[in-house]
């Protein structure tokens, strides 16, 4: 099997994961778990429980403890979605070439399908804490999700990206938007598997330098995309970063470099993830599949 | 002291330990951070943490480890606070006397208050696996408080009342949102006292079921109230559920009977608590102090 298949199957097991924690869409709220479900089965890459259970298998995990949070950092990533795309954020009616949750929903019902997938992932996590009553790794992985995710991560991104719309961005508040807006789910990601699999405290620390890395090349990759990609490939029109007046790599720093950036970005993270005594193949190939990703 | 002095004396040691739990303002995410200190420090009765506090020292919990649950606790209610008052959702402009989160930061940054509100309150209850790593009555509390803040819980209660805006609603329909929406987190944090100061499950359950009944008469009495009630007792203008054609207790069952319910579901609340060996007086004064609050 080439890496393009060996990838095609593996996404697929993870899929399958994280569909079994999927809420039942049963009750008086059940228009609420159609709406986190519709966006929740809307496609992607499942990019981040993929890293996980990588880095799992990188560090010798071999277990199911892994299973609950790989299905909450995808919940987590479609919160972030479907709270990006509403009329007081992005605006943004299609996504994987699907309407968005606020245009099939409503406002009121996107947000707390939103806020219903954000908890959900503390319900699907804790999970973990049944099975294995008693584990500190489970509650350090439990820390890392959540600080990742939140003011000092993923949501505090949000907030100065959103606050910046239609600004000068200096170099180092750029860089700071995308550590925190794309690289803390994938440091989170990469931190989570090592630390369920049982790995020191320093081998977590490297794991999170070269998954920062990894969200960063992959923002760039994302930002050439949008100017060289087309509606076909991308499953939502490009040049929107233009037309929003959004500054990007690409805008700060022009195309080439922003090409040039993306490979020395992600050579690095491939020399980090070397310097260690274990090794995942498959691990060190998605990596450098990222950087080259046409979509 | 008198009932009224020793609540104003404890309301404020439960505050003054909310506090020292909210982030610092700085950071280019320093506007997110302002935005949730807004409206942690708006004022509030803090009665979810003041039961779970006194749950606590109910089942004779005597130490720390129930402070970042009492703190995230009141995060998620005010999460819930900042989103209920949303345009898109009950639009309102003015809680407690003061501008609404939107009003003053906009929509955008009031969607991410309440998001970083939402996922503070689990980091913030994470803390606990770091002075008490191991002890699985952390990770059995955390597993409470997700569930009865998702979608079998409040925001489960929330979806319904926002799809059943302007419809009739059946008795069952309306108890179950009541369940849901204000129940649930006043369940959360009766059990979660009970949890960390070591009740058994039995015990747990029979909190479950005295919190629910004091989460129904609060929320009715709060029906009361807005027909009764002014804008000064209030802090927001009175009579908001008849100008929304609001389903309520009071517009399904008359105020004389829903002023009955309140004292019937209370009464029954205390007579369950008294069925313990366990006994806290201040509690259940407190139980009794809820139904006949004028604010």
């Amino acid at each position: 099997m080439n890496f393009s298949e060996e990838l095609t199957k593996r996404t697929g097991e993870v899929q399958e994961i994280i569909y079994r924690y999927l809420p039942e869409e049963k009750g008086y709220q059940k228009t609420l778990l159609s709406a986190m479900n519709y966006s929740m089965t809307a496609g992607g890459k499942r990019l981040r429980p993929l890293l996980m259970q990588e880095t799992y298998r990188l560090f010798g995990g071999a277990g199911k403890t892994v299973e609950p949070f790989m299905a909450a950092i995808e919940m987590i990533h479609t919160h972030s979605l479907i709270h990006d795309d509403l009329p007081a954020m992005d605006n943004d009616e299609y996504r994987r070439g699907k309407k968005t949750t606020h245009v099939v929903y409503g406002e009121a019902m996107a947000i707390l399908a939103g806020d219903g997938l954000l908890n959900f992932a503390y319900e699907t996590a804790c999970r973990a804490f049944l099975t294995e009553p008693g584990n500190p790794d489970v509650g350090r992985a439990m820390a890392v999700l959540a600080e990742k995710t939140g003011v000092g991560g993923m949501i505090g991104g949000q907030s100065v990206d959103v606050e910046s719309v239609g600004q000068p961005l200096s170099p180092d508040k750029l860089d700071f938007i995308y550590r925190l807006k794309t690289s803390a789910l994938i440091e989170a990601s990469m931190m989570i598997g090592a630390v369920l699999a049982g790995a020191g405290e320093e081998k977590v620390k490297l794991m999170e330098r070269v998954a920062q890395d990894v969200g960063l090349a992959f923002q760039i990759q994302d930002d050439i995309l949008d100017v060289t990609g087309s509606c076909e490939t991308l499953g939502k029109p490009g040049g929107s970063d233009e037309r929003n007046h959004k500054t990007t790599y690409v805008t700060v720093k022009g195309l080439e470099k922003a090409q040039e950036e993306v490979k020395d970005i992600s050579n690095r993270a491939l020399e980090t993830l070397g310097s260690l005594n274990e090794k995942n193949i498959f691990l060190e190939e998605l990596i450098r599949a990222l950087t080259t990703r046409e979509s």
